[in-house]
């Protein structure tokens, strides 16, 4: 297969199904030992299993809701009022919308750079595709054409870190008030990074927009991918959520939610702020590794669980170096096809998971230094 | 809504979605409190965090794979030949399936009747259907016809319980291969019926066909939605699975993987045996309930987790059955829609759900033969 060819998902995959030596610095689910608080919590699943068949199960969900959009600040999230759907995963809740979408409108505006997972998503709906950069929306230089039906934004973004500020936000669901589009936003990573805290469904509320919003738990707590989607979306939208919704699962488990609801609790008091001074530790080393090299963070700014690493114009690309890593048994993931419409241009960029254990991405850092050693010393030769 | 646009689905998550008291005898997903050998394995999940962690996610696939098929003695099923996909669901593997023919074909024999949300998946797709009956099945009457593309074929049927018998897969599968059509199975109810246990994949193997199987681990045990779906398919198929499942998800949980190896192995041992022995013993009390009235069970003969009732032709069909029920506070399904292709064929049966506390399923049947007593007294005194 080429190298475009390959969806993001397929080399997180291949580096998931790998041998016990690989390390995988892949994807951006958190793949590291539970915190004591943490264990603490998973050690009362068993008992979940009677409160979940003893309890009702929309008071279950609701309980979910309410702490888990709580711990994020979102306090004008549609709790209780019929408009959040539980799904297995975002991806499951993306899918929906696309879906929905496509029975209303032809094409979309969608971020770009973010993972090609999203666009896929929508193209495979039949819906046609426009990149908007995050400069475009921060500057307000960009207003919805009126062949867009909707504009897809992803805050924090992936892989890139940036973050659409409340102001920014006001102005294009604003914008998208005014045209009659609808206002997605994928949330996903929001846990991460508390500048996104602000209440974005208040935001969005007072604009009058038609908006639709993802959350996800699935990259917030080292619990085996036990882990649920949540799509709300605004009073009064004729989009067929709740039937889209129906065909494709009947509920999430119950028991997760619980858990979920009891993580959310822990987050609030202690678990955030140890997940982000551990991403930030991680971040730091990788910096510290490369400042010896030509290479460097794409985003030191960012808070999320990757980071992107900016690779010299005079070395191999990010694919080359990508299979140089897997010869070491260590997987990442090369940036290009986060770049949807223009893949050449994240040529360059290489992106490595930091919810890791430290020892691992360490190891993977110190690798990716080594590759370009012998290209410094021959360039120090040639010169 | 009208009685024929409301899916199956819906009305589950209604009942789902319903206060304390209500009795939900909807959905045929196990819930019911744990058996003790069940409890035993639920109370090592706080230690399967680690043992996820440590173990290569691979390893704990193939043994997942390995246990759930072999508990219903599928030995030839592809274990470790890269060709079988663990879904969050088995709606998500059918999914999967229906996106991957439309690739290739237009139009799909469906059987009917069976759950309406497959034949809503397939349409999804933009797939055309055709109805096949089990009676044509069984008789070996029906041939696949040059513009089908593929037979879908659901064994045990739900809600029928009906049996795909061994020769009529070869006959099945033999004319298939002949033809060129792909065979698709979804076995989500296999492990409630021995009469499904004997090795499908062999049978097909051994005919050529191009086939593809949805197994399910949700029906069986009442693990609170803890599940998977596996969908495999046949060495040498074209069908793009692993693109269409990439774009959906990464992987399952593997703390879901590790309990349903466990959850398997108990089954084999002492799981099933007491499984069926409680489906046996709340479909006989919902018998003996209904013997002093006009109705009976439609399907006696079946294994599953469900009950089809017959209502008499002289009093309320199965709609109005299904409020009156409402009315008390229990949720049953009405099986119009099970009949995707001629609704009216299913307006005088019911649904109930066996996967329950007998306490559950007795109040039910309780409640249904009291709405038919007003009748029968009627009916005599007119007579």
């Amino acid at each position: 297969m080429s190298r475009i060819e390959r969806s993001l998902t397929s080399l997180e995959a291949e580096a998931l199904s790998s041998p016990e030596k690989a390390f995988n610095l892949t994807d951006g689910h958190p793949r590291q030992p539970l915190t004591a608080s943490q264990r603490v919590i998973t050690d009362t699943i068993p008992a979940m299993f009677d409160e979940a068949l003893d309890r009702p199960f929309a008071d279950v969900e609701r309980c979910a809701h309410a702490a888990f959009y709580g711990c994020t600040g979102q306090l004008k999230a549609p709790i209780g009022a019929g408009r959040i759907l539980s799904t297995y995963s975002s991806t499951i809740a993306l899918d929906i919308v696309a879906r929905v979408l496509a029975e209303r409108i032809s094409e979309v505006a969608v971020l770009h750079p973010t993972f090609d997972n999203i666009a896929d998503l929508f193209r495979a709906r039949g819906l046609r595709l426009q990149p908007i950069s995050e400069q475009q929306i921060d500057t307000g230089s960009w207003h919805p054409p009126a062949n867009v039906g909707a504009v897809v934004v992803v805050t924090p973004n992936n892989p890139t870190g940036w973050i659409l500020r409340r102001e920014s936000l006001r102005r294009l669901a604003t914008a998208c008030a005014r045209s009659g589009q609808v206002l997605v936003m994928d949330a996903s990573f929001r846990g991460q990074d508390p500048r996104a805290h602000y209440d974005t469904y208040q935001t969005m509320q007072e604009t009058g927009v038609e908006w639709v919003v993802v959350e996800d738990t699935g990259k917030l707590w080292s619990i085996s991918e036990l882990k649920a989607g949540f799509l709300s979306w605004s009073a009064g939208s004729t989009l067929r959520f709740v039937k889209a919704f129906d065909e494709v699962m009947l509920s999430v488990s119950p028991v997760i939610l619980l858990l979920i609801a009891k993580m959310a609790a822990d987050a609030r008091a202690r678990g955030f702020d140890e997940m982000h001074s551990g991403l930030e530790a991680n971040r730091s080393l990788v910096a510290t590794i490369l400042a010896d090299t030509p290479m460097e963070l794409t985003d030191p700014d960012s808070r999320i669980s990757v980071a992107r690493v900016t690779l010299p114009a005079d070395g191999p690309d990010a694919h080359d170096t990508y299979c140089a890593l897997v010869q070491h048994g260590i997987h990442t993931l090369p940036c290009s096809r986060f770049y949807w419409a223009r893949p050449a241009d994240g040529d360059r960029q290489l992106r490595l998971s930091l919810s890791r254990p430290a020892v691992t991405v360490e190891r993977a850092a110190r690798a990716l230094a080594k590759i370009y050693q012998p290209v410094r010393r021959q360039a120090a030769v040639s010169r």
